[in-house]
């Protein structure tokens, strides 16, 4: 039987928009090389950087019925996190709903399945992570769970976990691990805006990470290329 | 053997622009969710949004002569629909044959296939929807039909039906209904922006659309998520 | 064992240059329609126009040890050419890597695998032609082969062949081919240009090519509408 | 509104098994390389090899309601052919409804999309070509139309066209052109007869076919290894 | 840094066993159609039927080093259930691997990912569920997780949940939840047979499932096609 | 313009006929992980294993012609293998080209396209590795290169390559190394034997291979479930 739960967690905001101007890669890296969503998932237009609360919707294949239901549940700074119970393409999300889910505060869409409207969307700034732009209509019969632990894009996403979406697709930051998370990702940065400075004024990674006695261990040659031949 | 039929019926041009207007999703609604060519047909530009009269064209894998053919055939409005005989993602389609089909008027090309010189096409503003980009050329050996009914992007497509095409993808309007699905989309045009009003200011769809009620019918409960857990 | 072969040959930059200008779909012509890769492998950005000289580059699955390698073996106007020994979509090229390259001369990256930091990609202007995008990071445990032939998106490549890529997509030139085909590429574009403004002022191609005697030999057939039915 | 066309025609079922006998291949060939269905319909055993008269089914994604319907429309000798709105790989058949398609003389299915309970159909020797096996239960809430023109596999189908499918996939045969097409089918396999006894015999299709003047016409050069190195 | 979880919780192998008798499809609908992985996730061979304790293992793209290390922590009545932490189709289990595993009591090997020596397995009879055949190899460089929950083929799979595979597919079954779903799986397969007798009888099962009224609510009309036409 | 290059180098047939024993896993294995085709290329039947010299040949997308020119350069002993200039599924050989093929005594096909009759084909035993299935016929027009290298599947083939295929998929051996790899892959069998026999009897390969240093070096980590919860 479909559930809501309601009141689920949510992270601290203020983590949440640390997480964003961090990015995808650098959170993604941050915490153990976890989390990401399926490369198939991409943005409706770029750019485009969002972090949210993960509220999670789970819809039966060519039924938006629950993304109705989870408007209600939604607060400001949460992102709608969408999966099917089986592969569907259709369009769920589209202008009218993008105005809803506005109005209560959400701060963007993630799906594994069709968008529409997306001039619309596009003309609107509200951002969609899908796997599909679509036209093709949904129909309200078959309601799913709100605010369960779901499987999007290949992650496992709870509400109220962390979803940090961009240019380069999307991460899924564990609501517990978040401040730890965000730790590292600043250090990362601090880490490798030192080192751009160093490889744009020309230095070689191998010397910046001391890389050539472990390759010349894995046994990587050096010839010419009048030897080679 | 291959044919060319001519003088294939049109759709009156003040029907065909008010479907442009309404754009694919709203017409896909208005006809009752059918005629949707397969979301892998996309735009090599956005935004993008034509309606035409359909000119049809199949050709041979790897193989543009019939769009040539075809070029004799366009009328002012047209758009030219093309479909290989198998799949095929070659470039059949350039800024040679753009600029020709331009001159007689055509409005843009819908291809269950490849097209090339993007860069060309998009600084003309030549809209084009497509299953790839592709520069790999074709030859010239093997007519097709022009002017006949043909399946494009697992749509039943006859000339002069009328395609509308924009950034959610590509509908076919058979012609005889032309004028009732433009009614049809006036109208939901019509109810979408009273509702749209009122999902901007919050107003929940659970209440606008009454969904309360069946939703208690399907079994939906909800839970607070300290009881769920 | 890994190699890395060095001083490998490269082309005059003059020859890569008017390859450049002269673009993808027209290059492939001119060389008799070889040398492309699938067409997959897309741009991150549009519009973009590079050639270069391949600088080849092996990497094992989920693995960019060998990119760093690279580096050292850049030369300006070279073009990192990536091949991962199995199909992978990790993000192998971010912003640090580009950077780096950049200061050494490379004009960009084609790769038949994922890339990252897309918007800096894209802020920075450094162009690169991939199969995916993807935040997915990679280790550094297992060298592959730099400067020898490789198979990237279906072409067979070799260092010092040239790689034109533009938003059609990338098509190479073997390096004693690249006066011939540049050659052949000019004389292409001018008898083009002539045909382009017949075609754009209406003149058919069934007229302009001749077309009309072998489509009738082919058994094409021209009826009307009104009889077809 | 969802439509049931009852009594829709039917070929005569002698020239239906007498395409059966001919195969998708050569049937194919014999109606001009046209109606052959996307390669991704396959057979879930082999060998198979049936024909039919197409009994049209309709379906919402993730609802197998209509094909209840259908089957009471079925007559013997008819292949049930089912497509869904929009793109769904979901088990819409089991081997409940296939038990009750037998019982009503259905000999098949063909679905563009998944069937479940294979390893019981194949015991069953109730064949299905489907573009996916999937456990995934449907619901039943939204009837489609039966009886009526569908596209599917990007094939068009109407009711009581022929379907043929085997090992090679499937093929469709317009109703009105079935005696035509078996003619033509029989003719074919009289001629490649006579040309399979010679090429197995080791006759070149080169000499067989005539084609070496057409080769040199179309410039093929022959060269010896040792000077093309 | 890797973790492998020892001693992690197992169901009851009479459970187990009850489940794999009960098949995918039936257990996938007897749990409110949830659990299932991916219908790319297929069977080496067929026919085929399992069901074991799940026995999680997380591997690096084209790095097959955990497998060695789940080995240890297997035991009988177990199923291996490999996930790559990015998309790969590299061989990661092969007939070394294979023998390796049936000797610790392991009943099989879903992964989503590739495996290799399949004339070898076939021939063991040691069923595989995967996503490719590749004879690919694997390094050994970077170990993953063992004994954690994973996502695999788009599922969520915790050690000890059970793992049922046949033709069908896979299906995850929570382990708390192993006692309820046989419970209701065998209900389902009482109900079935009633009903297959029946069906297989001749009876519709819009007469038995009671059908006619609701589609005749939800706008069903039936026509006869010389009304159609 | 076309070529046909006679009298290519070949390989001995007892070093290829050594291959086929090895089989493509331990090929791969045995020459570094190289050569390997993708994983889409399949046999139409399984078991098989051949090995053979590879008979090079280059197709237009849609146009079979080159295969009728390549039967006059096969001697025994060879594999045909058939790369098309862009993507296509078409059916280019069938049951009167493989008794053709198997009359002039070529042991298979290779394939980066499609195959049809594939029931008659499974009958004769003639053996064909493809990326499809697909009845769709192929036209003459375009004739190829012959005898040519070629990309093939991704890898690079020439002339008197060794192709070994079974049902693991496709490796390609240069010709010049077919005996230094032959030697490496019966050593690696003999070592495999041994390990073989280990690893049945329940030795763990974290003992066998000696991994329990390098995987503590890892930072790998033992704990217990009720620790880990």
């Amino acid at each position: 039987m479909p559930l809501v739960v309601r009141n689920t967690p949510r992270t601290d905001l203020g983590l949440v928009d640390g997480l964003a101007r961090a990015g995808v890669a650098t959170v993604h890296e941050a915490q153990g090389r976890t989390g990401l969503l399926r490369a198939d998932i991409r943005p409706i237009f770029r750019p485009a950087r969002i972090a949210g609360n993960a509220l999670t919707c789970e819809v039966a294949p060519g039924d938006n019925w629950s993304i109705h239901v989870a408007v209600e549940q939604a607060r400001p700074g949460d992102v709608l996190v969408v999966t099917p119970t089986s592969p569907c393409e259709d369009g769920y999300v589209g202008d009218l709903l993008a105005g809803s889910l506005l109005a209560h505060g959400v701060r963007g869409v993630v799906i594994d399945a069709g968008v529409r409207d997306v001039a619309a969307l596009t003309e609107m700034g509200f951002p969609v992570w899908s796997r599909a732009i679509s036209a093709k209509g949904t129909v309200k019969e078959t309601p799913g769970n709100i605010g369960t632990p779901i499987v999007c894009g290949g992650a496992y996403v709870r509400p109220g976990d962390v979803v940090v979406a961009d240019d380069d697709g999307v991460v899924v930051v564990p609501r517990e691990e978040a401040a730890t998370v965000l730790k590292a990702a600043r250090d990362r940065e601090d880490s490798e805006a030192a080192k751009r400075i160093k490889l744009n004024a020309g230095e070689l990674g191998l010397d910046l990470y001391n890389m050539r006695g472990r390759l010349a261990d894995k046994g990587l040659r050096y010839v010419d290329y009048t030897e080679a031949s």
